[in-house]
């Protein structure tokens, strides 16, 4: 049966002062009055039922999880003690999935990701799921560039397998790490390369058995945490066996050696909201440029981004800044520079300021 | 004896998001981590013993004033049902000191200046106190100009009188308003103008024959609010008169007329703080030229005005800007157009947003 694994274990120092350590970026309102991961809930719901929708999240925020899709059943919030990057978020959901359900089929999808076209995107899905159900192999989707991004990993498409309700399944050729902007135009020219989404689909037991072949380390770590399930003892056993788990993404860790593996072009419209001035890709602007979320006065001003997380914010004769308010906290940058966000979160943490962090 | 009256009816629009329709601009700790008009009263108390220290204040903030100057006698605090400016104002005190004190020499003081030198503050009050006392008239007080403000009214000086105390008494010879640069520079060349700055002495009794003299209806308003003192009625009264006195100012509705006036050239550190810019005056900066009041993190930003009553304020490669935050309101400008807060508080009661009013 098919499964749907969110993963929303980001921590995002990025959205500062908006995420803080306990509420990072998936549980803002970035996009509209509801949370990025409620949002991601809400895409899923036409085509898995609630109780085969499953979250893993931190420890430390998996009651908010719980708070914020109360439909879901409690038990499908997966706590991790500590971050062990994404091969150890997949496969820690592989096998809780698998010990419930033998044939599970996994749709992997971050939280924090914002999507129009809806139905484009659970067709997309639904082609890529039938892929893996049908064929094995892990799969991978990948969005069709529209420009030269620096800021993503890409792929590299290889021959046509098959098409499944309009959509192409390619063998995957290759995984690219972040490339320079020349490169970026190079693949973008050449056309078979697609951004690297970070959506993937695969049965639980075939993604189990790569992580065998390729990292046993990892496998033997999760087989401990499997086999506790339903013994009494899983947390226990989570909480001794997880801070010990190889830390490696799944791309690098599992999809660049993976046996066999696909690809499926999609091209719905698709942000990460990587930085507060990737909002511009998901809010409509005014008249003068400005994006804004919360109660603003915005006089002579333009071509800001202005989040407020309850304070009115007002802003008078100024430009391309990024302004964001909490009631215990307010950042102003201008928009080129609002990646030096991580560096004031930094200075928060020598000065012990945690309050705010 | 003698009495001090502070003068605490300022609205202070200049001072949003911090100053509110319930906590204007004398109330806020602009200069220090004490409000304004507690600094006022604390460089009054080695002159003057707190039963004698007086404080008018619109009547909605009569019980912040007592809470801010718990040693004054609760009575001392006198509210005004609605604002008349300040002739009114000092008439209304000089009722009341009469009718409790037939000979109260009266020292006026706004309560939102900030002063250094503060022995030379009170030696040259108490030159201008004993002159009045002496030879009775109504004096103002004038700071010695350090630039060609325009953003003050000016006196010119008569003969000096006498010298009391070093300061030297001088006949008042003519009030004028704000002038243009051009002016203000003749003023400051001529030598004989100094910057008006809304500080006066006088007998009760002498003040209120001016009013007499000059205002009959002013007059006749407060004889009725000062044979009501002490009846039970006097609230009563107060609030049926006074929303119907003569609105004018005390330099232009009685000074300007008076038949005897006085002036004392006085050159201690002030400020009268008349917008955030202004605070460059009275707090210290940064190697970077910032000026910052709470909690701060600051990152290659320059020459800002850094105000904040609780959040932590983050500000990063940013430069000339004020930026103001309170829990429930956040305000981004150019230094250079501070002044249009004012624009802001309008568009504010515009769209009915009294809770950040």
């Amino acid at each position: 049966m098919l499964h749907v694994v969110i993963m929303a274990g980001g921590s995002g120092t990025r959205f500062w002062p908006a995420s803080r350590k306990k509420r990072p970026k998936q549980f803002l309102q970035l996009a509209s009055d509801r949370p990025l991961l409620r949002l991601t809930y809400e895409r899923l719901t036409p085509m898995v039922p609630p109780e085969r929708i499953w979250v893993v999240t931190a420890s430390s925020t998996v009651e908010l999880t719980r708070e914020i899709l109360p439909e879901m059943p409690a038990e499908n919030v997966l706590g991790e003690p500590v971050g062990r990057d994404t091969a150890a978020c997949v496969g820690f959901a592989a096998e809780v999935l698998r010990s419930c359900d033998p044939d599970a089929v996994c749709l992997v999808l971050p939280a924090d990701h914002v999507i129009k076209d809806e139905d484009e995107f659970r067709r997309a899905m639904s082609a890529g799921v039938r892929q893996v159900e049908e064929r094995g192999g892990l799969l991978t989707f990948g969005l069709k560039p529209t420009g030269p991004e620096t800021g993503f990993g890409y792929l590299q498409v290889g021959d046509v397998n098959r098409t499944i309700d309009d959509y192409h399944i390619h063998s995957l050729s290759r995984f690219v790490e972040k490339p320079d902007v020349a490169t970026a135009q190079d693949y973008l020219d050449q056309g078979d390369f697609l951004w690297n989404s970070g959506m993937f689909a695969w049965k639980a037991e075939d993604l189990l058995a790569e992580i065998d072949r390729q990292l046993p380390l990892l496998a033997q770590g999760l087989r401990r945490i499997g086999n506790a399930q339903g013994t009494g003892d899983q947390a226990k056993v989570l909480a001794e066996v997880y801070p010990h788990l190889p830390r490696i993404s799944v791309d690098f860790g599992i999809m660049e050696g993976a046996a066999l593996r696909w690809t499926v072009p999609v091209s719905f419209r698709w942000s990460d909201v990587g930085s507060w001035p990737a909002l511009r890709e998901v809010l409509p602007s005014d008249n003068a440029g400005n994006i804004s979320r919360g109660r603003t006065v915005i006089l002579d001003a333009n071509r800001n981004v202005i989040v407020s997380e309850g304070p009115v914010i007002s802003l008078i004769g100024v430009e391309d800044l990024v302004v964001v308010a909490t009631p215990d906290a307010v950042m102003v940058v201008p928009v080129d520079q609002a990646q030096k966000v991580k560096a004031v979160v930094e200075e928060l943490e020598n000065r012990g300021w945690d309050d705010v962090l």
